[in-house]
């Protein structure tokens, strides 16, 4: 570590939780995007906010760079390393601080994850509904704005976290927000930290609401010819205002590589989309007799059934996998991710561009999507070597964020900027990027905070 | 108004939209708080967002405050007026810009009100769910962050709006957010405004989410023998989870004066819920049986259902009427209206400390709330010559906003902060007050909007 003085001071905070050998800067260097791995000068483990604070103090002091890493899903290059500072890593703040189930609320550090924050709460008849695939932490998901399968009935980070300790650059810690409910006390702050990807400080507790276990939960697989069916479906089951809890498109090509990665059986390698219903049992048989209808009316299959929980869970499974499945095709490969995200009366259009992009383009395009809430992702494996295929994807994702801009989308529904999507952000929201970084300039004003993340300050 | 320069120059834009009358300044001299009126120099009455530029400009090189006012339903001192100031009102910037009620959504300019928004999506199948009972612009409620009746349902303005026009101090004209469902396009400047209460610019246009008009709405009023068992019915209703759009209590004293202003016929002075229900009939009358079971174990009356849109209509005017019909019960008379907020699961603690404690002092203390949320008001009318009443009063709320923290919640549920909060804003988040005033000098250096609500800056 070059700063021998900085070095010193972190490992008398920390004793042997601080790292410098390679191959622990390795694991951190990088998320599950498409950047080449950059080595941060240390890896940090703090265990504490008052850790946490003493190492913001103290990099802000030096003026070196502090990246925050969670368990490393990010798909946008928001935790690439930086060359002349530190990696934080959150993992060892991994505790569930308290549960009020009669509140529908939770406290947890960051790094709990979502998969067991669930298993924590299975006795409590509450459960943490944000589902973005990944086991991702819940610091981070804040951190990004995520949301996945289930916001179409239960919302996004942005609506279920109540409030947040965070610390700040100067290694202030601040606790925003609250338990209740609601709140109209000063300025939003908490909302500011979600979606600031580590450039504003550092999360390092999350308040949840937390939802009642529903008492009946359905899950349904439903083919189609053709995937401008599938979406049509999708697409008239949210304008009927049908009560659902996930709407999940998998397209013919993503099909086929879930069936062979996951073992699916059961399904057929067609256009297809799961359904999930939430409620009581007459509600959601209310729910599903008008979406079968939809569904028949635009060419779908019978409804297959997931009628035990264990067909449920391989389903949902199935669908998690779908980025693994597509980056175990090629060795070393790596996946490129688009996350465009539209008005839901622009969807089919959106997704048929898509398709008939790639396939004019000739890539594979394995699509997945968020169709209940117009969002969908296609993930096109690569191989970083061949520089002639990346091109094609680049162009690729160019032409379809102006696709959706043109449709009143937005270039991300849900994975955030990162290194990836500056430029695209810039193509949003011209006129908002300049009020960003001033409010970064005043929160941060040595750039600690993963600088290069969402936009170049200089 | 005794800056000529300024004068001329507004009124080279404004032409006669300018007034600089004794009685129009009065007009907007304050909300329906307890303050006493407060005359800005003049009143502008801009049409678009360019005029809105063109003042915020001037005014920033002038350094002269701007007051915004919608249409001053604060409770909170919002829109008290400026004596070195100008108040710019909204009320000319009242179109409805677009409605796509296949998506859900729909622009407004800030001054459309949420009675006007309803009226003019009356046959599209969709409807605004806000319902802070006052007939407020839209601009405004955003700019407080309200809430209000059907909260528990359909969420906040914090929820149901994906974008703004922003007019910033300086002039610079910014749109942020937009019309997909969620975005994770950099910070969330959407949420910064939402809440800002004018400080940071003003709101000029609002992008909001729409839900659809559902199948079945159904009524219902219950008595109860005490206030305790009506709060105890609204916190298990919740507890178990049961989908409700509507929880409202009022007490026994707040029953008296609506059934004489209101002119209700059918109904008792007692402690009494409000239910409303929205879904499909048979969604509705599951969660209605088990509602009833729920009140009936804590000695509620049989359900007097509101059974045609007119008894429908009836009722919840008197619900919204309720802050009017305190006001009328004294000659220029003030209400001093609380608005804790607290977890649900301490909602009857927080309810039987204020109760016990307004008899202690000998205060009339009508009660609304919001129980569903843990949300409730206490409308305390007063003379405000009597200087003994107010004191007794503020000793009350001081007592109760103590209480309120003490039990987790929050100072303020939906009303903000204003001038009537900003000690207890500090009570609450001291340490998020020092980050609010900095992104507030970043944004506003010559904190020319709306000085002196939510903080003091100096």
């Amino acid at each position: 570590m070059e700063n021998v003085s900085l070095k010193k001071e972190l490992t008398s905070i920390l004793k042997d939780r601080i790292s410098l050998s390679e191959s622990t800067r390795a694991n951190f260097a990088r998320g599950e995007d498409t950047y080449d791995p950059v080595l941060s000068q240390a890896v940090v483990f703090p265990e504490t906010n008052e850790e946490v604070s003493r190492i913001l103090k103290l990099c802000n002091e030096h003026k070196v760079p502090v990246v925050p890493f969670g368990t490393g899903t990010s798909l946008e290059g928001h935790v690439v390393g930086n060359k002349d500072g530190i990696t934080l890593s959150l993992e060892k703040m991994n505790k569930v601080l308290s549960v009020n189930a009669s509140d529908f609320d939770c406290r947890v550090q960051a790094n709990v994850t979502r998969e067991q924050l669930n298993e924590y709460l299975r006795e409590d008849g509450v459960f943490f509904p944000i589902d973005p695939g990944a086991n991702a932490a819940l610091g981070g998901m804040a951190a990004t704005s995520a949301s996945g399968t289930m916001a179409v009935k239960y919302g996004t980070m942005k609506s279920v976290i109540t409030g947040l300790t965070v610390v700040l650059p100067n290694g202030d810690i601040i606790k925003t927000g609250g338990r209740s409910k609601k709140s109209s006390a000063g300025y939003n702050l908490t909302n500011l930290f979600i979606g600031s990807e580590g450039t504003l400080g550092i999360i390092t507790e999350v308040q949840l609401r937390l939802s009642p276990i529903p008492e009946s939960i359905m899950s349904a697989v439903c083919h189609f010819p053709s995937l401008d069916d599938a979406v049509k479906t999708a697409q008239e089951t949210i304008q009927y205002g049908v009560p659902i809890a996930r709407i999940e498109m998998l397209n013919k090509d993503q099909m086929e590589i879930s069936i062979n990665y996951s073992k699916l059986e059961d399904v057929s390698a067609l256009p297809t989309l799961f359904f999930e219903f939430h409620g009581s049992e007459t509600s959601n048989k209310e729910a599903i007799n008008i979406v079968d209808e939809i569904s028949k009316n635009n060419n779908g299959s019978k409804f297959k059934w997931a009628d035990t929980i264990e067909k449920r869970k391989k389903m949902w499974k199935a669908r998690w996998d779908a980025w693994y499945s597509v980056r175990a095709l090629i060795d070393d490969g790596r996946v490129y991710t688009t996350d465009v995200c539209v008005p839901i009366s622009k969807i089919t259009e959106c997704v048929n561009f898509a398709e008939k992009e790639v396939k004019k383009l000739g890539l594979r395009a394995p699509m997945v999507g968020h169709l209940g809430d117009g969002n969908f992702h296609i993930m096109m494996p690569y191989n970083p070597k061949k520089d002639d295929e990346y091109k094609k994807i680049k162009y690729f994702n160019d032409i379809l964020i102006d696709k959706s801009l043109e449709l009143e989308g937005t270039i991300t529904g849900e994975h955030g900027i990162g290194l990836h999507k500056k430029n695209y952000l810039l193509k949003e929201h011209p006129d908002n990027v300049p009020l960003m970084k001033s409010i970064k300039r005043t929160m941060d004003p040595n750039n600690i905070m993963n600088p290069g993340k969402i936009f170049d300050l200089n």
